[in-house]
């Protein structure tokens, strides 16, 4: 991996456990049992893609200048993030004890207090959210943007509606296990469970930085939809090139390496992408995906190369 | 109970319902199973007492003409408290088989997707929050007040931070079943389990009426910070009220009346009202609450009757 993409991880790392920190309860305020089991999955060892790519977002469209909003902003997808992890670990789910090295949330507390502690970190990401410090015009269309990639689909008053997003695809996951997993069902299950929040993490970013930028006194500068549609593509592309390596990486690592129970998804025959495809097309599938994410973000030239460096080391990784 | 609040109850259950059946994805749209989950608990005959109090106090501070956005606020009010009875309801929780007569979600669902449909509901919460039609500023304020209302307290960056929220009293009260209760924490429970929605409801409904009336061309009146604080006192009073009678209907009906496990809180020895001040006490404070809550609301005149009616009937009913 190259020097400045470890440096770019680990500074963004290390800033949104800084504003985790700041952002949820204390262990010693009551009720403690909840803010305790919070943020024992909160810093539990996640590598904080989410608010990475979202911070590195907003720097490319405020073209350098980062604004301090986007560490709230990370922090409260990273909740979203977390608060899922939670609940998809708890017995009638995947039943997990071992998340990232780590006894999982019921475990260490009990499944009543999991349960809350996965419903309080989504309260409290969108209580993050009303907190942020831009222009409520932009606040709402981020509000709009997340809720969008976290809910089931539809939204019965939009002509067409939404794709579902995170929790339909925990549910369509649900739901294919009593059946043989199709290219294409793998597919929108990854592009629902997973590359919704990766592309709502990537358009909040840079919805926040325009917000911010157009706020900005003897602002002139249009609006660029093209921007936001740009970014989206990409978020799709790299977010889906993340879970099939994921999946990859599943069926070629051991436990040790993963910091999870491996194989698990071979054992249960999950819908994953090496189940239909085998491990070489699926890898050579990765690689496509991340040209096209690039190719979306050409027109930005050098403002883009954290973001495009990022989204390589999601695909090069080996855990 | 009088005419005129009968009549507001069920125009206003109506009203609710009618916003619930467009907001919510339909039950032939895929994932099936979880939109099928959402549906079961949110039309399983409920009172929508929390939209219909938000309409009423919208309708006070807009002066009788009543915006149409806060049927969407409402909806979003009856999402969060359904997905907190799915959710409650869970083995790990209360393990409740039957809610207002019916099977519960998990017993018809299964747990997987009874806990999932909880999570949705509250996405699709915040997410109808993001669609209404209402000048951006005021969105905030109600979403800062919504999620504040649920969460679980304090907000490290705020000076004090908030009292306890919804989840925050549930965890209270699943801590408390190993400890004799008090009469303080029992009425931080009430405050934080109950209360803090039902006040929502009314702030909220103030704060979406206030927003629109605002923003409409040639407003000069000033914010009226009051109207907020008293509405705020009102909700806080009326909520503790409504749940002292809950507890004390508990002691005093049986499962049928209820439609639902009478006597379960004595059976588990929980925190509730009567069991620390006794039936007559308990029903005392009930009232001393409902005329506090009504003294807030004396600048308003003849425009609080509706409200106060509302107030009342909580506490009067049998069921």
């Amino acid at each position: 991996m190259d020097v400045s993409v470890k440096e770019l991880l680990q500074a963004g790392a290390a800033l949104t456990d800084k504003a985790l920190e700041r952002l949820l309860p204390s262990p010693d305020t009551p009720p403690h049992s909840i803010h305790r089991a919070m943020r024992h999955s909160t810093f539990a060892g996640g590598k904080r893609l989410r608010p990475i790519l979202c911070r590195e977002a907003a720097r490319m469209v405020a073209e350098g200048a980062l604004p301090e909003a986007v560490e709230d902003l990370g922090a409260a997808l990273e909740m979203i993030h977390t608060y899922s992890l939670i609940h998809d670990d708890l017995p009638a789910l995947d039943n997990d004890d071992l998340r990232r090295g780590q006894p999982t949330c019921h475990v260490v507390f009990g499944e009543a207090t999991a349960i809350l502690a996965g419903d309080a970190l989504q309260t409290l990401a969108f209580q993050t959210l009303g907190g942020i410090d831009c222009p409520a015009p932009a606040l709402v269309a981020i509000l709009q943007e997340l809720t969008g990639s976290i809910a089931t689909g539809v939204g019965a008053d939009l002509p067409g509606g939404l794709p579902p997003g995170m929790i339909g695809g925990q549910v369509m996951d649900l739901e294919s296990e009593k059946t043989r997993p199709t290219a294409e069902l793998v597919e929108r299950i990854h592009r629902a469970k997973t590359g919704a929040l990766f592309t709502a993490s990537v358009v909040t970013g840079g919805l926040l930085a325009r917000g911010l930028v157009q706020s900005e006194p003897g602002h002139s500068r249009p609006a660029e939809h093209d921007t936001i549609a740009r970014l989206r593509i990409f978020g799709e592309k790299a977010g889906l090139a993340f879970q099939i390596v994921d999946d990859v990486l599943d069926r070629t690592q051991d436990s040790a390496q993963l910091g999870k129970t491996a194989g698990k998804d071979t054992a249960t025959d999950k819908a994953t992408w090496p189940a239909v495809y085998g491990i070489e097309t699926s890898v050579q599938h990765a690689q496509a995906l991340i040209d096209d994410a690039f190719a979306a973000l050409a027109p930005f030239g050098e403002a883009a190369e954290p973001l495009k460096a990022l989204a390589l080391s999601l695909t090069a990784r080996t855990s």
